[in-house]
């Protein structure tokens, strides 16, 4: 048996130097920390392994948007699953709003005669839906014909302004990462669409048509590694895949959900081996806890620990990109 | 200021006697279970009240299904928005297989090798899924030609066997009761559909075709009126109808998750006052915990505080059920 | 395997019929809702097994008084230990003073001005503490003198108005149930105390003098069995009692907390197997959710359960109180 | 309003530029986490101001004992408030025994034959209290006259042998700060003296004798701050001393329960204001999660920001040990 060792705190102190004290101490929430690390190090580095990354919760007014965004960058992910809302999040950013630093104890009356929308303590001001729809009308043409979600999406993020530096859309436009997101029709997205198709104008976005694209990259890789940002729709159809595959032989999870209510979205990631969606001999961890504190912990110390080749290598150039052959495994 | 007054438990008791006497503690979660009781009563006595009952979280193996089938069966229900995952349990079981009472503290690897699919502590055995195969090759036909949502479900509710004396897809359909699931491709529902797709067979289900029913509903109605089991998308499809109409009187949530990590699941209900879901005159509460423990609870308290009229009329003659006239609002 | 029965409510359902139907369902927290209720019809039936009741969390103010005197009052109970301050709301209660249904949120810059002080969302008036001071400052040349603080918590039971209706500290009193206390400083009980030490006169209780007692409890007893409301010192004191039995026979717990966290607290019952707390052969289960929900629903249906004979035999004379031959098991 | 800037991770980064990072994106539990480095930072800083520092849970078989010392060896603890859970793990390490890295998932009928303890994922010989027993057994005379529990704690940090490297109880004691332990009857070291108790030996230790101390720092300093890690008994004591106090003007709790609940555990500092525990104007923060996580985190943060001035000065001899002038404030 490992001794547990005391973690041991010093000025100026690295993240991985850190993260290498919870590996000795090994226990409790700090033992999973360094543990999510030398997994997540792991995938990152393995050029075999495809990684599923899903994200729930309110991670763009959260502040996660530029880990998210570099998570992507890395060559490995190969398939982003995600909530509407995170993306239309993201799109509002792009469209020069922001999100603010506000309160949970507030008098949500007073927000609301402001014009104030919260997102328990961020707040969003209203008028950027005038913005979503402004783009959403002069673009519909463009983007009303795909009949992949991922397609879709991806020509959202080839439309978002230049001026936007940094965009979870874009960014996966870019560098070819599918974009998976079955439950579009719940969010923003969805109703600025729903704005168009019901002035008269079809659109043909289909509600299985990306499954293959998923279920095929599960199927064909040789390894998967799955890291999961919260629970909810992302990681529950990220599993869903995973079951056409030999299971993932890399899991990260990081929720502040919990095993003990019984859903998808506090699962343990054990559970998957009866599924046959987590091999058996597949290493993996739950991380419990906010995610907006644990990602940006782990995440640095995963940064330190992978190499450069698994960066991401030069973008490709434009013009390959509807090939998509990436996502084709 | 009301005293708190004492909970005394009799022998033989009702539970709309201890939900009284919870009324009269006022305080913690029993209060919360008491206020949910109560603004349940009103919303569903209220004639003029829409209500959105929106369930999520593994409520069907949970054990939920006859009480989810109780509400769906007053009058008052006027949506009902769920996981694809709640409907494929209920498949599953309306194709004759059940879930069972397993354990959690068990070898995953000695399930994967029984064929056992573990959902926390209930078990499902793997081979529920040839038959569900069966049913949707043999049926294919009959349902891919859709392009809402809610008519694909429903058509399934109308294939549910005979034999099923019990089923929420055949109880929606049978009372008119739409059903929005916008994420349906997250599901064994959505696999079968992949699987005939991918054999070549065109499925024309869209995926934002279903949005004007939901939203119109939530505009024309004099009244709404929440309940959401579990939050995720469900919750969150709801709210975002929501923001077309004066905003919800009646709102009750029963939930395992909490605000604190600033998601949606866990956003109390107050929070939709800001951007206009929840009216700023409208009654709510969230009761955090257990839903297979609160539901249960609130619900039989319900059930002895509403009116007959707010149940089932006579069913509709299944002549009249695609006109779908009851979802006009 | 047994099948997952879904619960079915009916009007005016009894309690004890609800949990029938949980126990037929069998799994997430409904399951354990039934299990607990069928441990503690077993451990309150038992003749030969002593209970300890282990109370912590703002139970008091939480409108628990009542409910935990009924459990009090079966003849099972051999011992309860509970925190400080719900002995200190309870004697609160006893001098005439209430607690009131308020709410959490609010501005407690205001409530402070108001005299009123928070316990989550029941309030109580700060004036309460005057009336605290005079009662112990009256009897307390007739409370000072104990070193064991079981005899000075049936002191106070004794001293108790006779006005007051109903009192824990009365109760344990009148019946010979030991109390156990060991962090009896941290509480206004304490602090009363204070105040008249400092002021010069001694006060004889001693830190460890109640250990024999406890453990000479466990130690003695044929069987044992634990009921835990919350976690906290009165669970961890009994926990340690334990390790001095052949292990507990049955054990119920109700806690919000989670054994995630890695604390004594949230701890699963099963760890104790490893301590020699729990016996291997024993039947437990842990509850997980707010106790002031799940305690009466399940003690409803354990008094469904429990023969006339665990209830409380006539009162014993007051006089043979101090004798205490109860608590020597 | 401030806008939510993204957290950005750049590799080798420091922690204490990734709580900036979170500074800088203000929301959810990285704000949280920023806000309490700054708090920290500031009465850490404030030489006006006596810090009160409350540790509960399973902390130092969680790998926090070398943390708790570092800030122990600050000199602003004033008082520092625990668990004797946490003192007696701290005692076994410092007679030469070790907790191990385990495992939850385990059988724990097999551990008990093994003679391993379990606490959550933390494994201990149960042959440690034999060493134990041994230790108290031959310094019994030694420490069984005292009336306080902090002269107590302190003579038994007088006691642990010099080959133990680090130790709470022997740096309380070397450094004159006080160690309150209320519930000290509620662990191993309470055993080991009702051993010897029981065998016929008085000790002298009284349940109010350390009362005066604590409440005597906080109505005498200028200023008081509080760190909690955890809840339970070491939280509420503090608070209840606080109440002869101006209010603190610093307060951070690290926490993993939730108020929801209702209990002293959870509950937000700033219902402490109601009670005048926490000051009107005083800063402070609620940081809810794993603390072997949130703990560290801080930690590495505040001492980047922490004078050296806040930094133990010369250890005083131990001559001057007993009069404890520091506790006086």
């Amino acid at each position: 048996m490992k001794p547990v060792q005391h973690i041991k705190i010093g000025r100026g102190m690295k993240i991985s130097e850190l993260v290498k004290q919870m590996e000795n101490s090994g226990v409790m929430g700090a033992g999973r920390i360094a543990k999510a690390t030398e997994i997540m190090g792991r995938m990152f580095n393995d050029k075999d392994c495809k990684i599923f990354f899903g994200v729930a919760g309110a991670m763009v007014p959260g502040g996660m948007k530029e880990l998210i965004i570099d998570v992507l960058k890395t060559e490995r992910v190969a398939a982003f699953v995600t909530t509407g809302a995170n993306l239309v999040h993201d799109l509002i950013e792009a469209l020069g709003n922001r999100h603010y630093q506000g309160s949970a104890d507030v008098d949500d009356k007073k927000l609301h005669k402001m014009g104030i929308d919260r997102i328990y303590n961020a707040f969003m001001k209203n008028e950027v839906y005038a913005g979503l729809e402004k783009f959403f009308k002069s673009h519909y043409e463009e983007i009303r014909h795909f009949t992949k979600i991922n397609d879709f999406l991806w020509k959202l993020g080839s439309l978002v302004p230049a001026a936007a530096k940094d965009s979870i859309l874009k960014v996966c436009y870019e560098n070819k990462i599918p974009i998976f997101c079955p439950g579009i029709a719940d969010s923003g997205i969805g109703l600025m669409m729903w704005g168009n198709i019901a002035a008269g104008k079809h659109c043909d976005l289909q509600a299985f048509a990306d499954m293959d694209d998923i279920i095929s990259l599960a199927w064909k890789s040789k390894k998967n590694g799955i890291l999961y940002v919260g629970g909810g729709l992302p990681k529950n159809y990220i599993q869903q895949a995973l079951q056409f595959s030999k299971g993932a032989s890399y899991g990260v999870q990081l929720t502040a959900d919990l095993p003990q209510w019984g859903g998808s979205s506090g699962a343990e990631l054990r559970e998957g081996i009866s599924w046959g969606k987590m091999n058996e001999k597949g290493k993996f961890i739950d991380v419990y806890g906010d995610a907006t504190i644990t990602l940006p912990l782990v995440w640095a110390a995963v940064k330190d620990k992978i190499s450069s080749s698994a960066l991401l290598s030069p973008k490709p150039s434009l013009g390959s990109l509807m090939k998509s052959d990436r996502r084709k495994g």
